[in-house]
């Protein structure tokens, strides 16, 4: 077991409707040592690609993306997420359902920050059914830039975002996939990587 | 001019209606390497207090917090925007008006990540208002912790917030205080310090 893969088994909570909550540690209290070792070994999992940019998404993909930029010396960009579309400036946008709120919301970036030289690893905190990667894939093509990666701190193993980005050709790097959770035991049980 | 003033000089843009934009580095895109810059002189004027915690809130704190975190290796709480509260396990809240949205937002913090033992540091980008700011106070007084100090990227000096949280004896430390702007020249005057 990794590092991550430890602090879920330590201080995640399973609950029923195969929800994990990481709350103490991932997106809500933040636990920045922890973000350092994901980021060094994003950099580790990523050495041979050349980024030039970080984009994540609000909230809680921030903390981790910061950090993260840390081992790649580069700028962050979070997409916004956004009801009403201001359109002040021009933005990319692609629309992304929320699988926690149920809800359909705009995501955006300005595109003064994405150009076609830009080579940008994704970073998210949580990877499920892929709608949100989906959507800043979507805006990272739309600026004609590159993916070079995408780094996920959690991914759930039994629904279908991995594979469908695996199957769209990209090296995606889940710091912890978890193939499946007992909410009366409490276990949570990890794909081998 | 310090290192967060003269970069507002070189990249701001002020806008119509005393708005200045520091997206470009600040709050869409981030500046990793200026955040690092801002942490080590929240760090050196905070360097007599004992911090257990750094609390921020969503979206534009969670960045420039995790980074200063780093500085007083202490874990980070964000708040988060709600309109729905959703209490499941049990939350603090605070109505907080946003000034650039003109809506009331709740904001909530999980009661388990802040306690009577925490000595809490409040990070924000932002401080015009400060009604972001009062929510967060509130909320950490509700938790029975002690606010030892609040560090604030750019405080917007011709707004009241910054009087207000002064008259209430707590130590702001704003990197950047703007006096005036002048969207016709692009000027920005910034408070001695």
């Amino acid at each position: 077991m990794n590092f991550l893969e430890e602090t879920i088994i330590k201080q995640g909570m399973v609950k029923e409707g195969n929800v994990l909550k990481v709350d103490s540690f991932l997106n809500h209290q933040m636990d920045i040592a922890l973000f350092e070792l994901m980021g060094a070994e994003w950099k580790k999992r990523f050495a041979d690609k050349k980024i030039t940019k970080i984009l994540t998404i609000e909230a809680s993909g921030i903390g981790i993306a910061c950090i993260a930029a840390q081992n790649f010396g580069v700028p962050v960009v979070f997409a916004k997420k956004s009801k009403s579309i201001n359109l002040e400036g021009e933005m990319y946008t692609a629309e992304v359902e929320s699988f926690t709120h149920k809800k359909i919301n705009t995501i955006i970036v300005a595109k003064k920050f994405l150009s076609p030289d830009d080579h940008v690893l994704i970073i998210d905190d949580f990877l499920a059914n892929g709608c949100a990667l989906q959507g800043l894939i979507g805006i990272v093509q739309s600026a004609g830039a590159t993916v070079e990666g995408i780094g996920i701190a959690v991914e759930k193993g039994f629904q279908a975002g991995g594979q469908i980005i695996r199957n769209m050709g990209y090296q995606l790097e889940s710091l912890a996939i978890v193939d499946s959770m007992n909410a009366e035991t409490g276990e949570v049980f990890f794909r081998e990587q």
